[in-house]
């Protein structure tokens, strides 16, 4: 724990700037007096591209570097064609970082609106792996736009992939009190990295004879996902069904203004980055309606990675006892940031 | 429409015996005296490849393509290693009689279990693609087991394969009062397949004036599945998102035991072949406790696409009305079947 934070900001688009100002506000009340933050923001996304046609130039990726941690907003606009920023900033950031860690936790707090009858007990956090599967980016087209193209796809998976993010799912495992891991795949169809997902999972686990583990389908798991959400405790998977899970372990949790994630790579060796699981939301940018809670959430756990434990729990209470007193009625991206601001605080 | 109908059987494993058996009694009940049904079960499935080591052997899949359509139960045991039976019999079937549009209804029938709060009005179709994605086998493992394992899943996709699923996405969108087609990919991140699944989906909708046309990607459609399931119609997917999707919708509709599925070649070079979407559920199976509601409606896809409409909604009536009467009180396998078959004999 350093008593020093220097934070890169990248508020990217839509409501990303607006999300971002408010975690920035609640960063700012939760640190002790003496930790000196030095934030510096960048200017990425669909504006800068539209100006310049650059999504991360080579010196901001360095610049980037030197920073402890980055807090990001969203990133992505219907202006730009899918795909460009998403594959030239969003996920070139979490691949030149190796963040290898996306932790996605997920919790049904008080008073919010679940879709789910019934309000089941849901706490679980999904370690979704960051930086293989199908988001390399390998593939490609031929015969582009003809009525003969062929598209493909490569998901790419290594075992030096695949061991480290099972390890970190089964360390955090270990350390919770149910002590219960599920890998969730799909090794009856993808049979050579659903192979090799499953042997390793099996063979790591022989280090953590206390870890109760399970296996699901990623078709079953989107089953208990509505059905038995409480079954859950740690679950581990690839890139892009982690992704599908997140979104959907959101919408069951009271939505995806509420979700937090954490990019991360443990080694140190690159910043971490944090940021909400939604994204830029531009039907709602500028009207005050985005909820800064998932990126203030975001916030807590950034500040989990970088040691200050105390400050995160007193966020996330902050949250709990915030949406306990919910009663309705609307408050703006402000109002909220500034009740998390003085609970916080106080 | 033919006056005779030669049906091939494939119980297949654990449950899929019980329902199969709930299924042709029902087709049996519904048909007019004077369509002669054939039927000829085929052993395949988990006690086959025990006894012989065969899944498919080539002189079946010759024999079966001279049925009109097939029945299939479920396929799967614990006992046979994850992708050995999918691969080697299910997706051999689906992949060698070209059953490119893998139909899968979902309605939330009257007083069934959702575990949605509001029992919002459920009533759409996922057109998944079923003989591309990565679902075609394409792939590998290089230094397999070692710690230095490469292991690669290729998604193969073609603009014949999307166009033909799209195209018949469209006119069941067109035939549909709602008129609405939604195209779910991830084309943020797998860019190579899914812009050529957009600019199909586009190039053909130009065809389709009246058809209201939506994109999502497949992480938010979960979201809208369980958020607001209501605005969907008509679906259009690949192979692994389809997967997902439809047993999610499942889960919303009451549950997997109502799920029914078509894999469709549409221009009759091959046999068609209906089962429920559930799998072979050892843990149950021989109990009496397994739903045949998905296999009879199954069997009512079946009846439609030989062109016996009538017949395909008398079941679906009588399924709608026996739900709408169940008291929660236990129900066998056999029970189930005895009371569809008595209503649409009546
Ligand atoms: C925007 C997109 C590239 C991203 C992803 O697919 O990872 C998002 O959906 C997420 O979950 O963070
Ligand atoms: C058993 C499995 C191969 C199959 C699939 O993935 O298609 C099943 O989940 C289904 O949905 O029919």
């Amino acid at each position: 724990m350093s008593t020093s934070i220097n934070l890169a900001v990248i508020p990217g688009d839509g409501i990303g700037q607006e999300v971002v100002a408010q975690g920035l506000k609640v960063l700012t009340a939760v640190l002790p007096q003496d930790v000196k933050l030095e934030t510096r923001q960048y200017d990425l996304g669909a504006q800068r591209w539209h100006r310049t046609g650059e999504t991360l130039p080579d010196a901001e990726l360095e610049a980037l570097k030197h920073h402890d941690a980055i807090l990001l907003g969203a990133i992505g606009d219907p202006s730009v064609p899918s795909g460009v920023l998403e594959r030239g900033l969003l996920l070139k950031l979490r691949f030149a970082f190796d963040h290898f860690i996306n932790l996605r936790p997920s919790k049904l707090f008080p008073n919010t609106a679940t879709p789910l009858a019934g309000r089941p007990d849901i706490d679980f956090v999904v370690v979704r792996e960051g930086t293989e599967g199908p988001y390399t980016g390998n593939g490609g087209s031929l015969r582009t736009g003809t009525p003969a193209e062929v598209a493909t796809e490569v998901s790419v998976n290594t075992a030096y992939g695949v061991e480290r993010v099972v390890r970190d799912a089964y360390e955090r495992a270990n350390s919770r009190p149910r002590k219960k891991l599920t890998l969730v795949h799909k090794n009856n169809v993808l049979v050579y990295a659903g192979h090799m997902w499953k042997n390793i999972f099996d063979k790591v686990g022989q280090e953590y004879p206390e870890v109760t583990t399970d296996y699901l389908h990623v078709d079953a798991a989107t089953i208990f996902f509505v059905t038995q959400p409480e079954r859950f405790d740690v679950i581990v998977t690839d890139n892009l069904f982690g992704d599908i899970l997140t979104d959907l372990a959101a919408a069951v949790t009271g939505g995806i203004g509420l979700a937090a994630s954490g990019n991360i790579n443990p080694t140190g060796a690159f910043p971490s980055m944090f940021e909400p699981v939604h994204g830029s939301a531009p039907d709602i940018a500028g009207t005050g309606k985005a909820d800064p809670t998932a990126t203030i959430l975001s916030v807590a756990l950034l500040l989990r990675h970088l040691g200050y434990e105390a400050e995160a729990v007193r966020i996330e209470d902050a949250v709990c006892a915030d949406l306990a007193e919910r009663d309705g009625t609307f408050r703006s991206t402000d109002a909220i940031g500034d009740a998390l601001a003085a609970r916080v605080a106080g």
